[in-house]
């Protein structure tokens, strides 16, 4: 396998880089010892072996005589390149006839169609970056909020990275104690004192906790929040999602080549992304009666990460809204009760009503009055709040199962110190919460994980 | 209306050049006198205003103390740009929401969002390249198919400019002569030899027709050959069009990110794609009795440019093969008799046929057998042949106007020295015909034809 992987990475690779279709310009990446060679072999204009890195030639494409296209060829020699392999750069006219007449060119001349994610990978084992870092590259590229691009960038700049150095450098000042311990195991000496080595256990531990913890809201910012809409028929459910799908449509900016496709029953509040589910079932019921009634409404609950619940001020009582809170308490799902139409109540009536239901939050979807109120409660709901900017969250499911192993590790370690085992056992569990934390990083890794990583990125990065 | 053009002019305008979507990395440009400085305000690494032309450099793009992306920005300095004016690309993330939000800070900076083709107009305005040129780089983005992106680079490196330019000379030649007369009519003298004006004018027109009728070929080139596969019932044409269209299938490429998505029902030839129109008339009349019967096929013949007529030869004999003939005739559209099912006949018979039959293709669509003499059939049809590599075909419709409107201008120049009318008579008729050719070129531009011209251009370019 090992030896595998070393042949692969003599290798030439190539893919376009740009996304597909017709483009004013597309973009085709070579990365490898022999890139420039290679496209020196089809380029005429000048000699590109003789240029310095960082720098842009004009010239053609050709297949012996016949011109392919006039292009900007980008020259980076290594190890001044993203992969740190000599990497050419082809910028020719955004037609897919030409882009894929240039790449079978190339490869004609030696080079190797990329895999999903290889030239990434090739940077990640050429020492560009850690692993955390090249995952942070696909979720920059996947990234469609405010919140998933700060988070990936945080963590493609290195500051998860540097978090997870720091308690792994702390474990391994201990770890190397222990082990010397083990030399002078005759001597029966201590190196490593056992009450500060479970001081710095319990506070790796709670670093641990804390970003795992942050998953929650990481999970949020990368996968956005399945919102429920719930109420008694005609309590206006169809009115308040209609309301804040259309706020939501004005808001996406019209760049033309940028604009992302609005996703049909989304919102975003400061970055973050609702998704109303079972919204087909909210506008069925405008027409219908809603004869499934409030079972139905119970069972979707249950699916969704916050629910709305609405009431319908003008029908129902105070005894309804009690029960309605009694039900959403028994979920224990987030959630936020609504009072709607509050146009059609007396102050007085409305009031009162507020007196005796402080958490409740008053809105007329009809007449848009409290939208954002409502929109606040749903963000604090989510509790996004309680992480700052700069702090760092966790996204990444696979680095929430390396963090869980490692806190399982160390608490081995410190069931190990209760019982006064002897060094030896407890330099293992230090090295196997070691090894899960540097599988974060990439200090630790097998063929199997770096494949399972790379296979999921787009090709030609 | 100057005014406002030479006001756009100073402006500098941003947008997305690579295709839209999700991609390893996606490119800005920005082009006019503040590129530079607009780049460098939103940039962090390094003074891109100290920087030469043609040079890439590493940094961050920053709204104010938000990192928005690590990014490669590429200099090109006037005149040694695409558009002659300073140049800025921008190569980020392939992120749509990156990619929008680095515009929407270089538009808070004072760029403008570029309208379609305005780059290149710029390109075109400043003298980097002519009007059939500029139309050209439109041409080898859409360009799909090896002829169309042969006649598109030939045309964009100035083949056909260099035609028209030499054609207009020489009349320019002839325009200063009669002018010349003009200063000295009290004089009577003929400087322009009016014989050799005749002569030099029946070999422009020459050269003149070939062009446009090499329009027929470059036409085809640009937009396919509709053609139509009829015949009687169960002849076989369900069977053709699927050995046709299975083999296109199998030949298209297939690298990643590259494919070209396959059209339905058309098939290359030598870099001439054939669309068969009407097929589902086909495909539905393989199961239901083809009621319609003859009226059908011979109404949707009309509507093809090539005709594939389909003999049954187990079923049809001499006189329906020869009735079948007649009909073809009169259609006037260019046609290919084939006889199918030679499985089912026997060597005698099928050679008897062959005598009386000379131009007919025989063929066994089931049997795959003949399929390529076929195919050049269809290719000779257009006769593609009576042009030779590196002709200049014209496939633009304008350029057509252009000529068509100089040959008539010219024929009143023939008529005018016939009837013998004075100097200053022929010189506007001469003048006419420059006008004519100096609009395909761009010497003579109006703000509505570039409008024209440009607008269907995609953004970016």
């Amino acid at each position: 396998m090992k030896k595998k992987e070393s042949n692969d990475f003599e290798e030439t690779i190539v893919a376009l880089a740009t996304p597909q279709g017709i483009g004013a310009i597309g973009t085709i990446r070579i990365s490898g010892n022999s890139a420039i060679d290679v496209a020196n072999s089809v380029f005429k204009g000048k000699d590109l072996r003789k240029q310095e890195s960082h720098t842009i030639h004009f010239g053609k494409i050709v297949d012996q005589d016949i011109i392919i296209d006039e292009v900007l060829v980008s020259v980076f020699i290594a190890p001044k390149s993203f992969t740190r392999e000599n990497v050419i750069e082809i910028s020719s006219h955004g037609s897919p006839y030409i882009l894929q007449k240039i790449i079978q060119l190339l490869i004609k001349q030696g080079t190797r169609f990329a895999k999903p994610g290889e030239f990434t990978k090739r940077a990640f084992l050429n020492g560009q970056f850690d692993l955390a870092q090249a995952e942070a590259v696909a979720d920059l590229i996947n990234s469609d909020s405010n919140a998933a691009h700060m988070a990936a960038m945080n963590q493609m700049r290195g500051g998860f990275s540097k978090k997870i150095k720091a308690l792994r450098d702390e474990l391994i000042h201990f770890a190397s104690m222990i082990e010397l311990e083990l030399d002078f195991a005759e001597e029966d000496v201590e190196f490593a004192n056992r009450d500060q080595l479970v001081e710095l256990i319990l506070s790796i531990q709670k670093e641990i906790s804390k970003l795992i913890e942050s998953f929650r809201i990481g999970n949020v910012i990368k996968n956005g929040v399945p919102t429920v809409i719930a109420g008694k028929p005609n309590s206006g459910k169809s009115t308040l999602l209609n309301v804040l799908l259309e706020e939501e449509k004005a808001i996406v900016s019209d760049i033309p080549g940028t604009t992302r496709d609005l996703i049909e029953d989304e919102i975003h509040i400061e970055g973050i992304s609702f998704r109303f589910i079972d919204t087909a079932g909210i506008r069925e019921a405008k027409d219908k009666i809603e004869a499934i009634g409030i079972e139905r409404t119970h069972s979707k609950m249950k699916t969704a990460s916050v629910i709305l619940y609405i009431i319908d001020l003008a029908e129902e009582n105070t005894l309804d809204i009690r029960e309605a809170e009694q039900k959403l308490k028994s979920l224990k799902i987030p959630w936020i009760l609504i009072g709607n139409k509050t146009d059609k109540l007396s102050e007085s009536a409305l009031s009162k009503l507020k007196k005796e239901f402080p958490d409740m939050i008053f809105i007329s979807a009809a007449g848009e009055v409290n939208i954002d109120i409502l929109k606040k409660s749903l963000l604090n709901l989510i509790k996004a709040d309680s992480f700052k900017t700069g702090d760092t969250i966790v996204t990444n499911i696979r680095h929430i199962e390396s963090l869980t192993n490692t806190q399982t590790a160390l608490d081995d370690v410190l069931k190990g110190i209760d019982r006064k085992v002897t060094g030896d056992f407890l330099a293992m569990d230090i090295r196997q919460s070691l090894y899960h934390l540097g599988e974060i990083t990439g200090q630790i890794t097998t063929d199997d994980l770096l494949e399972n990583i790379f296979s999921k990125f787009c090709i030609g990065k």
